[in-house]
């Protein structure tokens, strides 16, 4: 019998449509990102939308700090599912997931799809979305775990997020 | 002229009233670590409390990966300041702080005064701050980033913290 069973579970298909809950209605994440300067954690508040194949995108200013950090170390972590307002906040689900940042060249056909796909959930981000210093940029999911409160941990692979 | 100005500005009093504020009155936070395993960034929810002194104080169980995480790589970043219901999120000031953590030995004097403070604000943790796989650790401010909202981003050393 083993003595530290591994806390985590593996996905089963309530993880799964939690986490696809959570990315899903998800308007803001924290993002952990490697300081380019002293490659120790960095974190911000991104603002979150998706894709249309349902992967999480981010719309960032060159004036940011995580701007650089993700350009220099693209891998990252993000965290969505918002505590509300009352009740414990560790009971709160929220789901982290380990991402690839990848940039979306202004000039490509990506762009202008991504562009229109973000302005149709953001609007008032139309101000300031053509900005030469603000970027698209998709967030690929590598792996996730939830954790739906105290002692429900799942671990879930990319494909496990796919809505 | 300098073409590109620095868009982060000094500390004011405002801004250290706001970080005191955003610090005080937090339940939780959202910290990025380094992932021991692979040296890319993690990302955790956790609980948030103050040392009696007014630096960041967090009970963590062994089972989380964050524990392990600030044993290997103690420097991480700590975010507070949550969004409302309403409203844009990226406009609901928010602050990060680079930190050191330090585990507090469960057998010192220290660990007893910061047991009885946190449970002052935690009464619930009552039921497991004693299990011996939960440690208290003080997240000992580096240095802040204050972002009050779009254009309004202050630097802040530690001292600007103290309350």
């Amino acid at each position: 019998m083993p003595q530290n069973p591994d806390p985590v579970a593996p996905a089963d298909d309530a993880a799964r449509t939690m986490a696809q809950g959570l990315l899903a209605t998800a308007r803001h994440g924290a993002l952990a990102v490697t300081d380019p300067e002293t490659g120790t954690p960095g974190i911000s508040r991104i603002a979150l939308g998706l894709t249309p194949v349902g992967t999480p995108l981010t719309l960032i200013s060159a004036l940011a700090p995580h701007h650089a950090a993700l350009a220099a170390n693209p891998v990252a972590a993000l965290m969505v599912g918002e505590p509300g307002p009352k009740g414990d906040p560790l009971t709160h689900p929220r789901l982290m997931i380990r991402v690839t940042a990848r940039f979306i060249a202004r000039d490509s056909t990506e762009h202008a799809v991504l562009r229109d796909h973000w302005l149709t959930t953001h609007p008032k981000s139309a101000l300031y979305i053509d900005f030469a210093d603000f970027a698209l940029v998709r967030l690929e999911p590598l792996s996730a775990l939830l954790n739906g409160g105290f002692g429900r941990a799942h671990r879930l692979t990319a494909e496990d997020l796919h809505l």
